[in-house]
């Protein structure tokens, strides 16, 4: 991670995470520390226009409060959709009605007369685990975001991997079984298809379907808040049909992480978001997959100390949990910052 | 790709491709051309000393009659198999049995007296085409190469991307199917099992043993080279099951290069190797897979011209052939040596 000097730890910067469902707000300092938060619901339905009001207010009432005795470094804003990094608009946000081709980060910019960075989402969420959270002191990581659907973001050199337009990272299209289920961007099988919250949701339903699940059947039955959490707490109590379920997911995620790790000799690939909390009843299966998947992964895997002595590759969880993305978005205009400075310091 | 005013164009440096049939050697001047190029037969056999002794003397001929008007940059050497980038050691090298954790490159360095770099042979083919061949002044570029096996070489920013221990880009064990035919690696269903030369004949005897494909079977009795080149021959010739086997290596390609294309967002990627030269046979069933498969592909295709103005993702074939290695061998010194050079510049 590239460390500066020249910033002092008393400056900070705001981070905004703009999801379907809340809208997050907080201001940062330079060392990670969270000054304020504010959380705000995210009111989609009254149009563009009233949420980006609801952010700038949020984001100018921060400032005004913490301005007085440190400089903002800029806002960085996680945004869950395709940000063509070339004329700085929203590809495609389904979550986001009416914001396509939109100039965001023009407009907020302008607006508050500070600098703006836009990014998808779960590049965010990569960053921030990269910065403070458990791909902490790596350069080089990558982050699967399992959650309604599956993001994924890419850190190589402390920065975020962003290819030609600011479309790579797509990892919840990465292909597990191409017969597999269709999938919302055209293909088939797709890791969104085995280990989002939706995937779950839609594999218990078709277990239940078969007359095998008839726990899970009752609780989908009784629960109007029936989703994953409940198949995983369904599943640690010890009910075999959700602890099936889980370890589909298992399978799925020991495919897609053998992949990666086959491809970029990482040092650490983190997995978050909401499904990530059901980490022990995914976990083991998705090490059986792994080891036998792998075998960049068989030679580097933590234990084989005279092979890679301190030169393991580690798959975990996140650890920032939802904070992540609202993180990662504080570090964007910080790490511009330093640059900045480094580059006028060396003159 | 880094651009060095410093290195005179008449220096020089040595490329090797050790591969399991052949030994080649190559001196290459710092724009590209080849001065002289020294095929030999590896005689595997006769044990690494003897082959270690050839390359040296053919390197050390090629040097003392290129060294009178010109500067060695020194020798870089492909050879197949991981190269532990920590200590320099081969980890794994089927074809060249009693090179394991042999120290190769301290050894003809100290031979030879001049720099020495090893590299994996796909990642400097893929370093080859992106110097001089089908990635030609693009900086960030993946290549699979389609032989006996599945490699691949992964460029970024200009530089080969190796991880944190050298192991990057092992792109042939990348899944298409889980449940599909068990691979070397250990897994099943990696892209080599349907795309290697070796993949084409073994799905050609399976056709053959179904009785639906006479003139294969006709073909595979009466020659004694019968292989992939020969099924491509037939499927050119019209011979529908040749064809079927050719669509199969385009269907796991497309899966393949669609997986690559939502990972990394790059403006190209190259296939190479022996089995490309039936580019137009499978090539048509690889573009119908990634159209669907990758909606970053499908956004950025070329001809899209209104969304992606010289922005296009192209996947093509490798335009170097066999030599791809031997340039990219070639190429890894000079840039070390530019690179110091700039580095003594700046001072």
């Amino acid at each position: 991670m590239l460390v500066c000097p020249l910033m002092p730890s008393s400056d900070f910067s705001i981070g905004v995470d703009l999801g379907g469902t809340n809208l997050r707000i907080a201001a940062v300092d330079a060392t990670g520390n969270l000054l304020e938060k504010i959380t705000l619901g995210t009111q989609v339905s009254k149009g563009r226009d009233y949420v980006v009001n609801e952010m700038c207010e949020a984001i100018e009432s921060l400032t005004s409060r913490y301005q007085k005795k440190s400089t903002l470094c800029g806002v960085g804003i996680g945004i869950p959709g395709i940000i063509d990094k070339r004329t700085d608009m929203l590809r495609e946000s389904p979550n986001l009605p009416g914001w396509h081709d939109y100039p965001v980060r023009e407009e907020i910019s302008r607006r508050l007369g500070t600098e703006v960075i836009l990014e998808n989402d779960a590049n965010a969420a990569a960053f921030g685990e990269a910065w403070l959270g458990a791909g902490k002191g790596c350069d080089d990581m990558c982050m699967i975001t399992l959650g309604t659907g599956v993001g994924g973001g890419i850190v190589m050199g402390g920065r975020i991997w962003h290819g030609m337009r600011g479309m790579a990272g797509e990892l919840g299209h990465m292909n597990i079984d191409p017969e597999g289920h269709p999938c919302g961007c055209g293909s088939r099988g797709c890791i969104e298809q085995y280990a989002s919250a939706t995937a779950i949701v839609r594999m218990t339903r078709e277990l239940i379907a078969t007359g095998k699940a008839p726990q899970l059947a009752r609780a989908a039955h009784d629960n109007l808040e029936f989703g994953a959490k409940v198949v995983y707490q369904m599943a640690v109590q010890g009910d075999a049909p959700a602890q099936e379920i889980y370890r589909t997911v298992g399978w799925a995620l020991g495919i897609h992480i053998a992949d990666l790790v086959n491809i970029f000799n990482f040092p650490i690939y983190v997995v978050g978001g909401g499904v990530a909390s059901g980490w022990d009843a995914f976990a083991p299966a998705l090490f059986d997959e792994l080891r036998v998947r792998s075998f960049v992964y068989a030679a580097t895997a933590p234990g084989d100390a005279e092979r890679a002595p301190g030169k393991s590759t580690i798959v975990t969880h996140a650890l920032l949990g939802g904070d992540a993305g609202l993180y990662g978005a504080a570090r964007l205009p910080m790490l511009m910052s330093e640059i900045e400075k480094h580059v006028v310091a060396r003159r």
